[in-house]
């Protein structure tokens, strides 16, 4: 399984993915999900990926096959577009070059994407790209997107992710997103790569790979415990007592 | 959409289910996915199903028909069997008599079930019921079962159910797991209905109806989204300045 997060703020994106595949719970293996694409002072590209790990190293290679081809002739790869929405459309003719050659021999065609970064002459754009090879593009009501095992993660970047974070409460939110889904699902495993993008830096801000053992994730997750712990204590229990209360309108079945 | 929660205590078992059946999201309804059957000083049985609506409702149907049929001849019924585990089977084999009936003309056959109570000369025991018919029962280990769209609401669960919890914070912790998953899945909806079984009272406890404009849901909702984001903020951020971290190990395709 995976879990991957780009998340767009005023002041640039934060990436992060996990690194495990499996293909069945005894085969286990680490493989980077986070791609990326830089020409200093033009452009970043992060891509995310998840789904079938066949699938997405192809994906990437066309890519990069793409970049290797068209260095010269002006055909267009992700080096050279002008336009973020450009470089996601690329990305889902990528992944419908991959369906056709692969797909028919697949029970489930199983990948989505998340890119994000900034060319030049741009905003820093933020896009989700489906297995089908078309996309959206993240707004300031929903500035994050999730690929992978989403669900556990998503409560608390619903509560918390707002467009105008600094950087390092970001990243601080993205972890904590991470957190929860580590507890419950254990198939999205550490370590995490996490790499943020400065507007208008043009150029690959922080990158870093937290291994499990990491001081300052052990530490998030510890002190996120126990403040969830401490905010339920303080909460007033809820006490049904039997008068107080309109019997719920169901019919008892009595002998 | 439908979420449901049962959580066995040391004292007791929690339940709840939200009310909401849809057929498409233009067609919302609610119907109530608890149901009881009691037999006061003997028995206290409480079932909450998920799936598709008419598989559910003919499972309860079954189940009622085979308590009129049997009052007297001696073959089992809900109301006279000695354990909950044969309750459990009872229900499993009414899953599979639908299955039988209904399942080759649908597509999908979804059904799941939680069934808790407790039978005299037992304690409370609390069951997980598949589609398939057969069962899981719950350990001190994994006190709670959730039927339906359980994983917003789950890490919350996993972070704070104990056995040894009151019944009154057990309660406050299911509406917070469901207050999580209300927020992110729209087709789970409002009312909530919830009900409390002592144990050894042998009769059912506490019921409610919880509306969306409940005094008290509405404040633990709105303390819990204050009590996270005040732990959130007293946490120091990830700051990933470029000369403090080590990069990831990817290669960058520069032009």
């Amino acid at each position: 399984m995976t879990y991957c997060v780009g998340l767009r703020l005023d002041r640039g994106i934060v990436f992060a993915s996990d690194t495990r595949t499996n293909a069945g719970f005894d085969n286990i293996a680490t493989f980077r999900k986070m791609h990326v694409w830089e020409r200093d002072g033009d452009r970043v590209l992060v891509l995310l990926s998840a789904g079938n790990l066949a699938v997405t190293q192809a994906v990437i290679s066309n890519l990069n096959e793409q970049i290797d081809a068209h260095r010269d002739d002006g055909e267009p790869s992700l080096l050279n577009v002008e336009t973020m929405f450009r470089a996601a459309r690329l990305v889902g003719e990528a992944i419908r070059e991959v369906k056709k050659v692969d797909g028919p021999e697949l029970e489930v065609f199983a990948a989505s994407f998340i890119l994000g970064g900034q060319i030049h002459g741009e905003p820093p754009r933020l896009f989700q790209i489906y297995a089908e090879g078309n996309f959206i593009e993240a707004t300031k009501d929903t500035p994050f997107f999730q690929i992978g095992e989403h669900k556990y993660g998503k409560p608390i970047l619903d509560r918390v992710a707002r467009p105008e974070m600094g950087m390092g409460d970001a990243a601080k939110l993205v972890l904590l997103s991470f957190d929860s889904t580590l507890r419950s699902n254990l198939s999205v495993g550490m370590p995490i790569d996490m790499t943020i993008y400065e507007r208008d830096s043009m150029k690959l801000g922080a990158q870093r790979r937290i291994e499990s053992d990491d001081p300052y994730f052990r530490k998030l997750s510890r002190s996120w415990s126990e403040g969830l712990r401490d905010t339920f204590g303080r909460i007033e229990s809820f006490e049904m007592s039997e008068d107080a209360t309109a019997p719920l309108p169901f019919g008892k079945a009595k002998a």
